[in-house]
């Protein structure tokens, strides 16, 4: 079960997951204007949905995130990524809300991407697989959303890339989302973060393994451009404050240095670690795709540059979350929504939290963020018609 | 002349530079105990030396920086990497101060370095180097000092790993540096630092054509690692708003996007030509020795943990420099050395330059930094009884 994503047995084609197919006649039509079918999409439940199919939560998954927000994942054996925030009794309280998360197009844990088999040639898709967008993955969620029967989500949210996602689900289908959490999010991928992905997508290409895509054909991956792609990437998501309290200049081993080029600071074995880990669970051709998604979004661009414009007249109620120590998507990224959000005339609320931890924030266990998410979604509820946690049941 | 670094005919084993070579009886002892001979140090001067030796200027290079501060590179064809700050009528001024610089040991420009040949063995020393520290560095080039005469230098300046050196020098022989300047220095090497390191360490060894450290054996290089390696670095040397000024998000032929994943963003080609370039002047083994010697920097780890006891005493002269949107080696980190040096009794000037241009600001034409500099080198000429800029002939 594990050490094979995507390979043709793995979670690409046969996921751990609920399925949906569409059929041929009822394709993908993305952004770059190719006819993706037929799409599957891969996808976790949580909770019941009620009669009026009011009290669905989309949560949006980041760029090496999947579908089990809070289940074991069936490739690691690890918790779900966002167990801090849903489960019963959590901000996200899957016994009062019906919670879905589907793994991305483009990504490696069910829902078509380049690790999928092309049914047309009966190999993966790899590099065949047409360039994806953030708005694809929310057209293909879209759809999923559809066949669910759902015509308005009480909620989008999600962190990162997720929150690219949550923005993009409110400007495309603003009566579809009744509120929307984008956390530690941007309304555009920054140049420098353009050039961090393009340095792991480099060193992804410059594996011989990596065959011009072709690997999987071949029976290998590039596991050793895809570990460095994700020590690189590692890095931006933590502060420098946080690595170095958390690791600071302590030797691996003992007091005295060993001079050599072995793992020799602690942070050397750290960032050993995440990039080997990485290659067990994720698709180096999933990695090119979904992070050159994040590279193409800019919200603004798609409304004349104005990134008001993509929310106005929004009845959505908003909530944005950013993290003092994330350098990545820091602040006034979020601070630039809630001005635009302001402009359009949403309803926002915006909360920076003190945290050292960087921009992994969005996924740890940050009291002061499970607090926001929970007072924002209860208010939100009672809006809604929907029973808030500390109504009388 | 050029894209042979390192090879037996290259720059490494007979670099158009002057070169002192030390006997075998007269050998560096380095930190980790090794004991390299023979050595060889490449080196330029610019200026004349005085009667009484009392206007010599080391300048000490940066990671990627060689000897070749104010003339052509013989490698590139292009101009000294330090020409706004140093030449006739420059703040270091060479039609008055008597300027050095050499090649650091672990270089790759005629000093002894990964890429030399091994007198023992006949073949480029790769690997079997031993690992080489920021003191190694300045103990080589005490000998070079020693060699050319010189008990007191005048001034020792440098910027980012060159102000490493500035400090290990004043920590080291603070009898022989009548000023200092460390440039966007720090007196250790962060946790941040050491994984930007290390990736682009795995990078390069991640590479088949790295051969364990003997590509040059089999006469080729490990240039995509390298290139990878480069392209991530870089990214540190510039900030988030240089390269949101410089590059923003617009794309490399015209305003449709081509969605695939050729260069189509204009911050995309830069990285690329950043790593290529790179990979034509330099060699892969001593990235790995010269930014390890980097990570093991730690001035006040030798002083019992206390950095002003590295400085107590000292009659030294400093004028340290930090830039507003340095993120590699921030303002904070000039700072400490700053307390430390008031902490030992030391005279200290401090300037943090307000500029968008990052870390790389050292090297570029920052009037503020010419003018702080120039105002220093004066003052202390002065003092030392030399003729300063302004003075009459």
């Amino acid at each position: 079960m594990t050490a094979n994503p995507g390979g043709g047995n793995g979670e690409a084609d046969n996921p751990h997951s609920l399925v949906v197919k569409f059929s041929e006649n009822d394709p993908l039509i993305t952004d770059a204007g190719a006819v993706l079918a037929p799409l599957t999409i891969a996808y976790q439940t949580y909770g019941v949905l009620n009669a009026a199919k009011s009290n669905a939560i989309l949560v949006c998954h980041a760029l090496t995130g999947d579908q089990h927000v809070a289940n074991v994942n069936p490739l690691t054996g690890k918790s779900g990524w966002w167990e801090t925030m849903v489960g019963p009794g959590k901000p996200i309280d899957t016994s009062r809300y019906f919670v879905i998360c589907s793994n991305v197009v483009g990504g490696c844990m069910g829902t078509t991407g380049p690790a999928s088999t092309n049914p047309a040639t009966h190999k993966p898709y790899a590099v065949d697989l047409p360039v994806i967008t953030i708005r694809d993955m929310v057209r293909a969620q879209a759809k999923l959303v559809d066949r669910l029967g759902i015509d308005q989500l009480f909620c989008v949210a999600g962190g990162s890339m997720g929150g690219m996602q949550v923005l993009q689900w409110a400007a495309s289908y603003p009566e579809r989302v009744f509120c929307a959490m984008p956390i530690a999010a941007a309304a555009r991928h920054s140049s420098q973060n353009i050039a961090f992905h393009e340095v792991g997508r480099q060193a992804i290409m410059a594996d011989p393994a990596w065959r011009a895509g072709r690997y999987l054909d071949a029976g290998e991956r590039p596991g050793k451009g895809l570990a460095v792609a994700r020590m690189a990437a590692h890095i931006t998501y933590m502060s420098e404050e946080s690595l170095h309290n958390k690791f600071g200049r302590r030797l691996q081993g003992g007091d005295a240095p060993k001079f050599s080029f072995d793992a020799e600071f602690q942070v050397e074995s750290y960032l050993h670690h995440q990039g080997t880990s990485f290659v067990e669970r994720f698709d180096a051709n999933s990695y090119l795709y979904v992070t050159r998604a994040m590279d193409y979004f800019d919200l603004a661009a798609d409304y004349g540059g104005s990134l008001a414009a993509a929310f106005k007249g929004s009845k959505t109620r908003f909530c944005l979350v950013s993290f003092t120590s994330d350098w990545l998507f820091p602040t006034a990224a979020s601070r630039s929504v809630v001005h635009a959000l302001n402009a359009g005339g949403a309803s926002v609320s915006f909360v920076e939290i003190e945290t050292d931890k960087g921009h992994d924030a969005f996924l740890l266990d940050v009291p002061e963020l499970l607090k926001t998410s929970r007072g924002f979604l209860d208010s939100a509820a009672r809006a809604r018609g929907l029973r808030a946690a500390g109504d009388a049941a």
